[in-house]
């Protein structure tokens, strides 16, 4: 049987199956980021993400915009969980005929990201290959009782957006996106989420992370789902690459989080539905069509 | 300017030059791994390795062997610092024409070995691109004063090795050899090497990056450079992929360690020569004119 016969999450699965974890490991496959042993009060997080030319990028992308996003995707990773990103190894493989500036302008898109964010780029690997590949494997840091996780969804929670969604690919967004730990950081701080992720395969099929392993169901509001500028609610819900972050809270935090964004006149985040009980559950709005 | 008319090693000093990494790192691209902080008696270590079909692998080799080294080369970069890897995460594009059971063979040639090494391999991602590309970043951690990088070795020091080299590539050595972690932990803990790393690029090669870094020059004995079965010795420095430690002793550790030798019948270790004080300096053997 070849790959494109299964899915990629039949394929995860398959993998997953397949490991053995040592005990130690808090969370491993299936989450934004692997969670793992370090300080008293402190998880380590590990992540990593691949991007292929013609697959994630094309040749005629600046080389900037390419190593910006390599590092950008695992950051939004990281906040996620609730940490903040610390150290990263990049591995880069590279056509023959490749430019020495294109080389330059990826390590300098990813550079300008790393300075903003504190991380430190340590260590990585370069190859020859056919065509250009980038893989970034980051760390990060989390106080164990600012974790966040996807399985920790309650029905009655309200669920929450980061940001309008949909058309990302098109304009070009996906290679500019401020990876959302200032968010998340105020998030885990002030209105501790009880489920986090980040969008990147688009809301209606990364909501359905949270619910599997939640084991919840979810009913979305189709008014309040925030839509990027020019975006059908199809688009906002399928188009990913938003990198926005999904997050529910209890009813008390929510009304709570809505009352600060109201006094302070300061709307970071977007009420677009209800966590409920029922498992095989996921009430789209009507205007959605395409599952 | 292409990359072809750039060395791979000047490419790494461009990149370098240009990243900022923060105070708290131990040390970061220049060692077989990065060395950052961790808990109060050890560090942690971090390093990445990329693999792609066509330049180190092809799509004859079976799948098993091909994911066995993607982990033991980053393994091998662990033992070279002394250390004992511990998390792993593992990047794979595939093309759409992959069979099911090849992506399985990966993965369990992977988990064969991270199991026999104590290695959890707990996230990472799966791509479409053209030809399979595989990229494996491992964490693993060292006692503070076990810890051996490259930058230590001192004239009048001796040089080692751990096995016969030459013609790995050949016959096939190079996807099933075993890192040699064991033997790195019985050298830090009980004859502390001053340098040490892995023989990757071939003898030759790599021990001038210790004498680089170590600001030192080397004598080596021809006579006692172990040969594989059937290898030449300019095989022998330059094939490379033997994945054998390369590392340097003081005088009187290296007395020590070859009575142990002795005295136990077991001969791990092959002394190949010495460390000189003329930084300039590498003289090789005779009978090797590749230079």
């Amino acid at each position: 049987m070849r790959i494109t016969q299964f899915g990629e999450f039949e394929l995860i699965d398959l993998i997953r199956k397949n490991l053995r974890v040592s005990p130690k490991v808090i969370c491993g496959i299936g989450d934004d980021t692997a969670v793992l042993p370090y300080t008293k009060d402190r998880y380590l997080l590990f992540t990593t993400d691949m991007m292929a030319q013609g697959v994630h990028f094309t040749a005629r992308m600046k080389s900037e915009a390419v190593g910006y996003k390599a590092l950008a995707c695992n950051i939004s990773d990281i906040a996620a969980m609730g940490g903040v990103p610390t150290f990263a190894v990049v591995s880069i493989g590279l056509p023959k005929s490749t430019k020495v500036s294109s080389v330059e302008g990826i390590y300098r898109g990813m550079q300008d990201l790393a300075k903003d964010f504190g991380v430190s780029i340590v260590g990585g690997d370069t190859i020859k290959s056919d065509k250009v590949v980038i893989n970034v494997a980051l760390l990060g840091e989390v106080e164990k009782n600012y974790l966040v996780t996807r399985n920790g969804a309650k029905p009655g929670d309200r669920i929450f957006v980061s940001g309008p969604l949909g058309g990302s690919l098109k304009d070009g967004r996906h290679l500019m996106f401020v990876p959302r730990v200032a968010q998340a950081r105020f998030l885990v701080r002030n209105f501790k989420p009880s489920a986090m992720m980040d969008i990147s395969d688009g809301l209606a099929g990364d909501l359905n992370h949270i619910l599997k392993a939640s084991k919840v169901g979810a009913k979305l509001d189709e008014k309040s789902i925030p839509r990027y500028k020019g975006s059908t609610l199809s688009q906002a819900l399928t188009d990913g690459e938003d990198f926005e972050l999904l997050f529910t809270l209890s009813e008390a935090k929510a009304g709570k989080l809505l009352n600060w964004q109201e006094k302070t006149k300061q709307w970071f985040f977007y009420p677009i539905g209800l966590i409920t009980a029922n498992c095989k559950e996921l009430i789209l709005p009507k205007g959605f069509t395409h599952f």
